[in-house]
């Protein structure tokens, strides 16, 4: 896929049908992750990959908004050594490289995040994670489930489907300013 | 470029060519950074686009590891409404998104970032930032100056150039357990 395309196309999946991701999808999803950058180059994370059902269900019940989890055919924990804004960041930056990744391969994903300190407990407890580190950024993963069209004209009707302007969302110089 | 090239090339520029972004490189980055995923589709940003000299200058001074700034042709700086952990989660997707698209150009980019409460009021009062955002991250942006053979050989030696082995980074089921 051209890497243009890849950056404007990954929108979320929720549905998945019931087929395992290709071996050299997950390769690629894990060097992208691997290659990513990171403040510092600390490289501060542990990818998690899942394909226990069990797991995928408990962990549905745990993230809020994450029940996608527990019938997706894959799910991916990012582990986070350290806990500052910093980290966030960085999580965030490896989560959008493993998207992209697998949206260059046809493959969907779902990103879903705990707030709490409480229900961060409980994963880690759940996925092994030491002291020290935290699991709040998870992706549910699988080929699409095909649209029927009542479902794509239900999609594209939705009133928070698409992309504030660009005149709401980019400035130049100073924050509001416009274009020269 | 091809997608998965793009996903693993995204190194840091530092150093840059005086030469300004080319106005279609521009478009595509803001292309990116609009069409990026957020939390619940929130968009929590503006993205400014720097190129007044006394600007890049003075975030140079604000920001840590910033210096970069001062000399690039360009900069921008991700405005965040709200100050979560998500909202650092998204502000790592959009930074990484428009890297990626300066990246698929032959453009680089430096990401730097502010951690302390000050600094971010004063980056907000340069850039005229309103009250419940804040500005933490900022890319300087550019065409990459060449290195010279012997600033190649150095950066080869480097300690801290590559990345932690596959073994370090990715586990199966449960932190730390490796490839079935």
């Amino acid at each position: 896929m051209d890497a243009m395309k890849n950056l404007v196309t990954a929108y979320s999946t929720r549905e998945f049908l019931d087929r395992p991701i290709a071996e050299d999808t997950l390769k690629d999803m894990l060097r992208a992750a691997r290659w990513c950058g990171s403040s510092r180059n600390s490289q501060p994370w542990n990818v998690i990959v899942i394909r226990d059902r069990a797991t995928l269900r408990a962990l549905a019940e745990i993230i809020p908004y994450g029940k996608h989890m527990a019938s997706a055919p894959m799910g991916i924990a990012f582990a986070i050594e350290g806990a500052g804004r910093g980290q966030s960041l960085d999580a965030g930056r490896i989560s959008q490289n493993v998207m992209l990744a697998a949206n260059a391969h046809g493959v969907g994903t779902c990103i879903s995040t705990i707030a709490d300190d409480e229900r961060d407990r409980q994963a880690c407890a759940l996925l092994g994670v030491p002291d020290g580190w935290s699991v709040r950024s998870f992706l549910s993963i699988g080929y699409p489930r095909p649209r029927t069209p009542e479902e794509a004209a239900a999609a594209k009707a939705r009133p928070n489907r698409g992309r504030k302007p660009y005149a709401q969302i980019v400035s130049y110089e100073r924050f509001g300013k416009p274009a020269p």
